[in-house]
């Protein structure tokens, strides 16, 4: 457990600020509400909260973990969330947002952190997975540059970024079909890659694992992949890289 | 049946330039060699001779083979012939020559014809098969212009080839790993791409399967794939282009 | 850039011709909609304009594409439309026709080119993916041969072909189950054959696995396979064998 | 139990031409060697003796087996046997024949049973499967008759044997690659065909999957297919077609 | 083309019976609807006439193909037609009966045929491809017998019918999960056996190719094996054992 | 940690009849070794002592790591050892033992335990990967009981046995080829049933994918599966049922 | 037969208590539906009466299986059954009872029996097949106790039960995405584990064989693997080690 | 390219410091060995120079690219060499260094640059892959932390590493079998986590695949995957975020 939160917390107790069952409240690292255990300790372990993976939870199970989550945090977000599953629980949590695109629904503002998330799609068909991957880094508080439909299949459309392209800080590459995008962008950026398959494609893509082994077998060293339509974890893991690595959050060695 | 050569042949046996037997091998469309049927009839239809693939055949039958194709044909051909299998072949068949690097041994000289086949490797791992292409291509008759190792981690290595590109008559690329180098090229240029995916890699390259599906995914239009590895093939669809498609030999219409 | 057309469209600029803005519409090689990135350079390079995938893109998206194509090209067409997506499209765009077999919609008329393509399937279910080849290459002006159900499994209806066969200038060849049309096909003409797997087919067929492993092992040589189902990309390598390599189109070599 | 073999037996103890012990191993359904139960009821349950098959056996075990095997049968025979292996076991079992080709090993010889199988080889690298397949049709005691070298690439070298074709009791087919012959051979037959895929070809013949899955998608009905590089199983589907089938075995219905 | 039918048409020409417009009728290997060549050649290569495969085809197409079909065999049939396509196909052919567990509709009635074809299912959820089977061989005009949930684990229930198996003439044993019963099927019988694999199943039954995996590997030999649900095939394999093999029909060897 | 063992330590230290060093060595919960970090805790968590896994360990390692182990628990035993390891390991560790068959060494002597395994194979092929099954129990210090070569295709190999299958407290079954025998025996009995697929087959058996699909679809419920040829997985599943389940061993509830 | 039903029956009868007719009943093994044959002896070989698996059978098909068994068994159940399938169930047996999460439905009561079944899930997403365990073994007599929402991303989640875990007599543990979490679980405890591998996550989980491959590869031994999302049979090996293993049913060894 | 680097040239060669010909050589982007591109322009693009991938290259190829990339870079390194390689290559360049372990040959001592990479392996096995990732980011001038034998089995030996896991800057996690070390870390840390999964296993792992796909699915987010056995590549990108990310290395955004 944080010493600090301890501490801070028990002060409140003592002074009276605080009833007992609030401060234990604080100071529980997990909430069991038997069909989940709601992770409050994550922000303190990995530098975000708990996010809600929806696919899978009924609406009643939707509203009483983000209304857990939002209690502690500034901000609390679900994934994978069809319009009208949204419907449903926004009937219970009238401050919810939805963001139709990416299909993620939140509550709350976050605070904001420095740092940009340079987000590059092959195609048009792929905004949707650029989209989750976009709206999940600006709820975490990232700057996100967004650069569309720059495919191989037209060269010089990407050429055109160049620019933009060597000053990124780390880049999220989303394509799908063969996926060929993060090759030619690891050859010419300096940042780190994350590369996203997308199931966009038919035939012999097999629901984007053309793509994925594409980016797997990259020849452009320096890249990490995700899952198939993963944009929310190309996003945390961009996040991971700004919140650790940049000046000021660097533990020291 | 050839109509010409039948009349041909016909007229030497009345003329007495030939015997029964001789005419009647050289009308024969295959001659059955009980283990084998060689298909003497084969460049009446495609154009091209015969050409032997060499796995899973004895050396005795290579040269059975070898020997009857070249009775017919100005080049006898085949592929994928090991060095200790060719110095066994060699010994029945003292004119036989090797090429190591496309494993392709060879009788005869071919008759040239015009045309120029462009194959590009995208790394040097790459060139056994592309040789196998290139080797191919100019015992059929073509003359051959080679470009190597322009992978695209490196595009500023390709894009130094943009004439050259553009000026193609047809392009085999030849590429392993993520297999991405067809796609661009396809993007480039006007000609017809032929796209071999090999198995250099490792890991979830699975002995191709990453660059081969990559390819047939091509968000580039305009690509025919062939079989992993597949050279010698990737060189027949060239030769059959050029030698249906040019000038002069295009059927009426 | 192409020289020509810069020299082109500066002379009318310099004449009056031509507002500043509208040569600039001209000469940009692709016009930035933020959600795509329209390549009009793609003529130049590769000698069709592009061609739009449908999938995954809104009626909106669609609308906004097709428009600017149809501004700067003959024919501007999208692929892979369903009716109803065609319905809503047409709202905006009146003229726009429908081929709902081929599930294409196109805009304009092409120039006619010379040369015909012989499309060829195995069964009558193939026919929607016959028909993508067929609309695409029609609308890219070539002129085309339908041979229909004529599958291995009573070859006679085949071999009843054979003069149109022998005569053709470029076969494209669909089937679906275990796709062993192309292999006949090719072991009896000299022109390229381009292989179509479709996904017709039930049980170990794989949605066209069985189709396409089978066209990229074919035992007979100088055949190009596309992805399954994919009909368009098919006629487009046909179309780049026409324009590239006929008489008066050859590059010099 | 066989009640016929059970009342002779019993009539040679009480005639005292059989010791009780020999007795007791004719009638015994099997025999356990510890490692193995010899399976002696297989003749009366299958109409054939048990094959031992090679493979993770070995070379006491085979001796052990084939031994037992040879005391109750006319022909006992093993497969998959590599020769190194066979001349270890040849060492104990001297009358021990190979058939290097088909990489089988056989002691006693067959009674002959009417009937005749045909067996179709796509190319001369199939003809280790296809011997497989006619070493044990022939050990059964069936005659064999051997096309080889017929594939599809050349169709004129399969018409040629049309009338052989038609004739046919029943056909075996061996083939790799796309394995396209089976579905051309059962459309131009009555017969039953048994379709043998085999390993034979590179790349994503993955084995033999390719020709696999062309067969069991084969458009031409009426086709069995068995396990790649299975020449044994299709020849025992074979013999007990003819078998069961053939007038006078037929079981009255 | 068969002689004696060429003499009967040409006799019944001769004597005025005949228009030559219904001659040429009959005497034709295929009729050519444009969508697709009906292959009236069919019966007499192969013994049964062709049956249409329903999946991709028109109402309209279905309707014109069965008419021809019908005006030349005693049975015409489809396989693998939903109820309301077969509603709609009725309403121009009201003769049109409708098999609603093995989705077949036929016309017409078949002449009976001796043999028996004995149909074993591992379970009652593959009932519905063990009923195309069914329906297909009594269109053919062959008996069945029907065997129904004997899956392995309860072997008592297989063993109570071995007297009906060891009497079998051909078996089709249907399965789908683990597909063992085929296995031990082949086990105990001597007559062929022909296995369907079905897509009954969940998780890593992939749909159904644990099944067809398990069927291809069996351990008992004699064993040909279809395509995952294909019941027809199945039932067109034994008819043509019983058709070519039977008294009376063998081949003269 | 143990709080049993903790206090005998601490008296023994108190006592002088420990020294520090060799009290600090039996309460740590693992050693680090650099390359490895032997578990010395595991047999308090689990039940039974580490297993060393052999491949892709150095000789060195192997020592070092079975000598540690060694030091602290009655038996030491690694797996998937190879002839020529173990004799290089031997060289240095004297006393170690090696089961060929079963490719396991071992160092001291197992103290026995009351239960039995009872171990069926499908083929004699499948022996190696009984035995490291078998030689594992054993090690851990329960009874095996060996029943061999009772696959499937002879049934009454298999029901011969039925009283022991009955009485069986827990059953492993090693099948390779179409892994069909776990179902049987899972229908016949009421122990639960450890189900092993062996990479034993060839073709399509895909080195054990078919066994082991084949028995996680198995029809018969209560089988529990392990990885293919995992002989020593399943031995230690069978190890915890009969440590934790058997009388005097189950927890309280 | 069990010996002493026979004995009991037939006193029954010998005593008036009991007709003929309701006699044979009781002593028949499995009863012939024609579509099915309920198997009636499965109780005395396994411990446990058949359960109906529901997919692709009827609801008329289901009414008369569940009512058989009913008569025989103190509960009868059947799996996988949706709600609407439930409804018409019935209302031919209005006593019927459903389980929505597991999708079960039954008739009557168990007898409870000793033992408990601890079942984890990963996530709140893997419910519904825990739940179908946990139902199953609760059916079965067995008393369940449920952990949710344990999955290893939050290992204090799971860290927190490890009292409960080290006293589990057996332990189910469902997860789907990577399915760690029974790797873990097994590292902890000395009881058996099931591992359940369920099929959600999306991408390159492949509907659940990311999970299977996972808890095949466990570098945790003595881990028992059943098919994807099948919870039912892990209930059901669950219920086999307690009903045979536990004191007083271990069989005498 | 590089206008410091330009003007730093023209200076020596107007100072006559350098020859045209040498500046000329270190202008140019690439130099062009036929078979090979050697890429001087990475540095300038990537912030590290060409590695060298070895598979497929001949001794004479290595020896003239690395001598070519020694002349430009401090450190010029090739991965995957076999030490029969190795000492070939060091004929020609005797100051080549070999990392056996890793299989890594090199040139030259990297300028040292700040930060630390830490490497974890899950088990013994999987020290070659690690290795490779240590030895190529100690080549690139970083720090490495080397944590060995954490795998999950075992999760003490993980968590008596919790300190040093929260205070890492970047990790690359290394595991085999089922690949779940990485979800298990990345829910412990804030840090960006490089999952690389090996071909340690047997069976279903596959050659890998199970520990990729276990890794592609982590239920933790913030992970990102490189290819199997790719250690170098994992290294590559974790020196893409030290480079890029770290404090004074950062664009400004």
């Amino acid at each position: 457990m944080d010493a600090e939160l301890l501490r801070q917390v028990l002060e409140q107790v003592a002074a009276g600020q605080s009833t007992v069952e609030s401060a234990a409240q604080k100071l529980l690292k997990f909430e069991d509400l038997e069909f989940a255990k709601v992770d409050y300790d994550r922000v303190r372990r990995q530098g975000f909260p708990e996010v809600v993976w929806g696919p899978g939870k009924t609406s009643e199970q939707l509203v009483a973990i983000l209304g857990k989550l939002a209690t502690r945090h500034p901000v609390a977000l679900a994934t994978r969330i069809e319009a009208t599953v949204y419907q449903e629980v926004r009937r219970q949590l009238p401050d919810l947002r939805y963001y139709p695109i990416a299909r993620i629904c939140a509550l709350g503002q976050p605070l904001l952190r420095p740092g940009v998330i340079t987000i590059l799609t092959a195609g048009t068909s792929d905004l949707p997975v650029a989209e989750e991957a976009s709206v999940t880094a600006e709820l975490c508080g990232f700057t996100v540059e967004r650069i569309s439909d720059v495919g191989v299949a037209g060269l010089h459309r990407l050429l055109a970024q160049q620019e933009k392209l060597s000053q990124a800080q780390v880049l999220i590459v989303v394509a799908g079909m063969e996926g060929a995008l993060p090759s030619v962008v690891g050859g010419l950026v300096s940042a780190p890659v994350i590369a996203v398959p997308t199931s966009i494609g038919y035939g012999a893509s097999f629901g984007g694992i053309a793509a994925l082994l594409g980016m797997l077998n990259s020849c452009a060293s320096g890249i990490g992949v995700v899952n198939i339509d993963n944009g929310f974890g190309a996003a945390m893991l961009a996040a991971r890289m700004l919140n650790t690595l940049r000046a000021g959050n660097m533990p020291s060695s």
